[in-house]
């Protein structure tokens, strides 16, 4: 799921609370005339509220088992790993990277097959029996089990009766990925683009009938002069080869050689492919950004009103079981209770931790909360707070009077201070320019050893001055480089071995790399589940079904003759074999995504020379959903998240929960100051779904529970949530 | 200016108040008290608020006659003439396009800087000396005109004694067009882009940070491997051209052939290049285009307040000198003083319209407008109403009963439906996918004669239903062209000459355009004044000194031997000269500016095989301003317009005069309705002035007079209007 935000607090100097302590070891089945049923199904909720997830599950205590196990982390690693399993068969299946018999891919898939069925089976038992074949997702998961079933026996028998076949089930595999529960964030991103669709398709309407009228301009304007590409073939004189070169010029591949044989002849001419340029690439590719963002913008936030609404109908729910009267006062959840609800929802949650959070929770001190901060339960779940154990130093243990003494009290501050950090980074930008230049400089070889020395200086102060476990621990993750670098220079250096210094500078670079924070910037983003993987994948089986052997890759060093045209005569002379891009093809699957990934960037088409120039569709397809419409969704949340980060606070409640941290004194503390170089300029966010909800957080109420809605918080067998409209794509 | 918003309203119509007929009859010097000086001051005022100027201008009568002069449209056209002959010396200039002797061009510049210098003493004259050379935009001309003249000079003695000499001060020849009084919206872009600079800069730090640290990865990875590119030279071994390569990776210009070879050598490879364009292409472009825009939205904002507060100032000082008092009431402008003004400011408004304007101000019809009411004027003078004189048809008038018999009605009816254009839009795109077709087939060409007969149709039944004058009239250029049309098939096609017939295509393509209204649309953006051109002379002066005659085009029919490598034998075998790019030089001003164009779309930077690799420079500082700034700004420009057009309605003033025309019964009438496939994507702003102000309306109050500033309504001669920091660039 989503990882949650982090604040880091040291529990040592937690609130040590009598009464929750004593109430955090009851661990009887009832608390406060409470059963665990109504525990387990109280726990249920919340943690469907923090992890958003939408099911209508059955509430009879042995439904709740089965849908308990359901959602167990186990089945849906489970899960992710059979479909993982299943998408990468298109590596062992022909045209294959590493060939494997027909027989045993199609037992694995078999074998994927039957878990998907299975997981869907346990799925029918959890909800009731009409929901299920209500619900797309299902009619459409049980659709590509059965269609692959189809595929692989007609496949089989095609292939043993020596006829052609095509494996075309293998395109609804990425499918599985959007349809399965799990993937909400994806299913999300396809809605988007399927509510954007109607305004993208009305500007591309627009924009293909202006590319249309361009061409027919230029026919008229080029087509009798006798005109000649580079290439000799007559330029300008089919309306549809203009058309698809016109297509191509707006995303400039062709640029400046489409206009050049029309230009060499007439300077005036070049006024017509400027015109086009302005108009189609860059006005029109700006209102598809426009169209898309602003979509995206609308959409988005009446998502994220429906997920919060959501949400918060799901802990009113467990506030509904959980609640106490007494006389005519406002229901509350006592402390036993919500102690209780808690261990249940998230069993590792430390002591200090919970009493952090019912503090939070608990801001006057009652011993019981209401409808309101109970809500809140869900969310404040989902900022992870960090417990330091904060040891003192084994030094301080060992030799209190050195290590406390004022020069190595200097000392301390002097690493812990932020310029130590700016300072190391400087010295190793320094580093990096001295790697640039030419090595074989005995000099530079030598300065070489004055950085080694100066980064087992950095590790021997930091570690003097921090608690070891504390600087090694698993979220300080960038401590641990300048130690592995020290520890490889020591080893490979003297061996005097070169490849061992290459492993080094790949080190080094690692190292650098923290300086910018790239790592963690791309890891924030891909949690936005863009849906490129799925559409490339598509793509990719189509193309291989369509290109597949028409080019052929020969090694640098084959004396082939064939060589100089890719294996194919169609190519002789053109520009795709000249070039060398022989390695371009669509023959396995892991060189149709790189060949894919490269039209993403520059639409290049030389694969229409080899089939039929009905192939053309291809690409342009392609340019049309990744482009005009991923890319501008991408870049759309980029420009969003940039303007969230600038003009948007953190959450209330995260503050809040800070604000208590101070107020108790838990001494917040990060051990590594943020380099001047990772002021990162990409949103502080962590998780997906906390930023959009962020995003949105001005126009939400706090207070709105939605009781407008079809809701009876009395009579929780009414278990209508709101879903965003959960459909197959 | 400005071009104002559009109403029509038809003249006879409007109401015919005798009272005010009489008081537009008044001509005398003074009305109600007030003297010719002071309708003069106060005109001043009005005309400067209606056109955005901020002129700090003596208030004397014999200044303000002159100040009036200064801003006599004769006097503006005349320093664009200077200014455009000025920069179109470049032509004539060596290397020219058509070359002339240097004593002409010599001359021709001495004229414009002396215009220049006229100028700009006429300018010194209007306001008080010691503001006029506080002013940095006077400084900065002043000092363009004298560096012309040095330059001048040394460029005649040194070619006179047969040195080498370069005309750098062309560089500062479009520095004019900014600093010249007229060049408010272009100084408005420049400012923008300055304060954007410093966010950028830091971006780009980073971004050029990420660039340098993948370079020294690419040198660690493959310079030890001996690979080489398609030209046989070694592959990234050189830190350098790593860095340059990488570089022109982020503009796709070289992808995938910067990629080949690593790929070619190991699949593996791929990925380095796959993290590279994912990061630096697409991540940091995007965060370069949230940056500009969000800078951009920033500081328009806080400018376009300040105009127009700038703008009520000079209102509310305009109200001053024409208030009158009656007793304890609020100071009030009566009709009569309004009228005189109105007339002042605007010699040739109609009374209809006037009258018009006044009825919207004074809503409750007192005879008298306060403060509120006046400062609107300077907006209600910027809403363009169009007089349409609803003449009867001609036909009408002589054949009554048959015009007005219930078939003739119908067929009128009929013609001014909605469904009757959108039956010739049809028409005329079956008409475009003929002219696509083969057009030697006869079948067709007789299918053209089809048209012809439904085109002459549409031009009778058109003629039979509107009235001809209302038809043809200025504002309804596109009626125009099916005539057009018609008749040159009529006089061409028989004649039977070809290049008639392609004549005709090129009428009837523009028609085609007017679907889109494409060029209604360009031209509106074009007021955005983006520093385009500036950029790209400076750009063009600089790129003809580097690389004027280092590539030579020949044509097509040459048979020099140098044809082969452009004249140049460092281009051998080079890929520029194998594309047949010669043409792709700086060789003249013209095609210059077509290879600035060019590079803008894709980075191809052959040009620095032919002088030092220090070249380069210069298209990576183009690549830099052009692409990453002012396109930028440009794609930011159509979002926020496009933004706006969804969210914002229009102007509360615009509404009301609309209202007021529907209370007064003046019958809004709109001849040709739009074409379905014009219901333009583009904002419906005419003005960009207009368009800023309404962007950001929402966030004005339009009762706040600022009275905090420094200004005293009662005391005229304190004129410190709030400008925009206005300063040269």
């Amino acid at each position: 799921m989503s990882e949650p935000d982090r604040k880091e607090i040291t529990p040592e100097e937690a609130p040590e609370n009598g009464k929750s302590i004593r109430n955090s070891g009851n661990t009887s089945e009832t608390v406060n005339g409470k059963t665990k049923g109504d525990f387990d199904l109280a726990a249920v909720y919340v943690s469907d509220a923090q992890y958003n997830r939408n099911i209508f599950f059955d509430t009879t205590p042995q439904a709740i088992r089965l849908y308990l196990l359901y959602n167990h982390w186990g089945f849906q690693i489970l899960v992710y790993a059979f479909i993982l399993v299943d998408l990468a068969l298109a590596i062992f299946e022909d045209p294959a990277v590493v060939p494997l018999p027909i027989w045993v891919t199609s037992v694995i898939e078999l074998v994927c097959l039957a878990a998907f069925t299975a997981r869907l089976v346990h799925y029918a038992k959890v909800i009731p029996r009409e929901r299920f074949w209500k619900d797309p997702k299902n009619i459409c998961i049980f659709g590509i089990i059965l269609l692959s079933l189809v595929d692989m026996i007609i496949y089989g028998v095609l292939k043993a009766s020596g006829f052609y076949a095509v494996r075309w089930s293998r395109v609804l595999r990425p499918l599985l990925l959007v349809n399965i529960t799990e993937g909400r964030q994806l299913r999300r991103a396809f809605r988007s683009i399927r509510n954007a669709l109607p305004q993208i398709l009305y500007v591309f309407l627009l924009f293909m009938f202006s590319v249309l009228m361009f061409s027919l301009m230029a026919l008229k304007l080029f087509g009798k002069r006798g005109l000649k590409t580079i290439e000799g073939r007559p330029y300008f004189t089919n309306y549809l080869e203009i058309v698809f070169d016109l297509y191509v010029l707006v995303t400039t591949a062709n640029s400046p050689d489409i206009m050049m044989p029309a230009y060499n002849f007439s300077v005036f001419f070049a006024v017509f492919f400027i015109t086009y340029i302005l108009i189609n690439t860059y006005i029109f590719m700006s209102v598809f950004l426009a169209v898309v963002y602003n979509n995206y913008k609308k959409y988005l936030k009446e998502e994220v009103r429906k997920l919060v609404r959501a949400k918060r109908h799901k802990m009113v729910r467990a506030f509904g079981v959980l609640q106490e009267r007494k006389g005519d006062e406002a229901p509350v959840v006592s402390q036993a209770c919500w102690n209780q609800l808690v261990r249940l929802v998230q069993p590792d949650i430390s002591n200090a931790h919970r009493e952090l959070l019912w503090s939070v929770s608990d801001d006057n001190n009652k011993g019981c909360i209401g409808k309101v901060a109970f809500v809140q339960l869900a969310d404040l779940l989902n900022i992870q707070v960090i417990m330091m154990k904060s040891r003192p130093h084994p030094l301080k243990t060992w030799l209190p009077s050195l290590y406390l003494s004022s020069p190595s009290r200097l000392v301390c501050r002097m690493v812990q201070h932020r310029a130590f950090m700016y300072t190391y980074d400087l010295i190793i930008l320094v580093n990096a320019v001295f790697i640039g230049l030419d090595e074989e400089d005995p000099l530079i070889a030598n300065v070489e050893w004055a950085f080694l020395v100066l980064y087992l200086l950095e590790i021997l102060l930091k570690l003097y001055s921090f608690e070891p476990r504390a600087f090694f621990s698993r979220h300080q993750f960038w401590n641990c480089l300048p130690g592995v670098h020290v520890v490889m220079f020591m080893c490979f250096v003297p061996a005097g071995g070169y490849t061992s210094r290459q492993i080094l500078d790949i080190v080094f670079i690692l190292r650098i790399l923290r300086l910018i924070r790239v790592v963690d910037n791309i890891k924030r983003l891909g949690g936005q589940r863009l849906p490129f993987p799925v559409v490339y994948y598509i793509f990719a089986m189509v193309g291989m079904e369509l290109f597949k052997g028409k080019i052929r890759f020969f090694e640098a060093n084959s004396t082939d003759p064939d060589k100089a045209f890719c294996g194919n005569p169609l190519l002789k002379n053109s520009v795709f074999a000249k070039h060398n891009y022989c390695k371009n093809n669509f023959n396995n699957v892991i060189s149709s995504f790189i060949l894919l990934l490269e039209l993403t960037v520059v639409n290049q088409c030389g694969f229409t020379a080899v089939t039929h120039i009905s192939a053309r569709m291809f690409f342009v397809l392609f340019h049309i959903v990744v482009v005009i419409i991923i890319i501008n969704i991408f870049i759309a949340f980029v420009l969003e998240a940039f303007f969230v980060e600038y003009t948007v606070d953190q959450s209330n409640l995260q503050s809040s929960l800070e604000k208590k941290i101070e107020e108790l004194e838990l001494g917040v503390k990060q051990y590594v100051p943020d380099s001047f170089l990772s002021a990162c300029f990409l949103p502080g966010y962590k998780t997906v779904d906390g930023l959009l909800q962020r995003m949105f957080e001005a126009d939400l109420d706090p207070e709105d529970f939605a009781e407008d809605d079809d809701f009876d918080p009395n009579n929780p067998s009414n278990l209508n949530f709101p879903n965003p409209n959960f459909d197959s794509v």
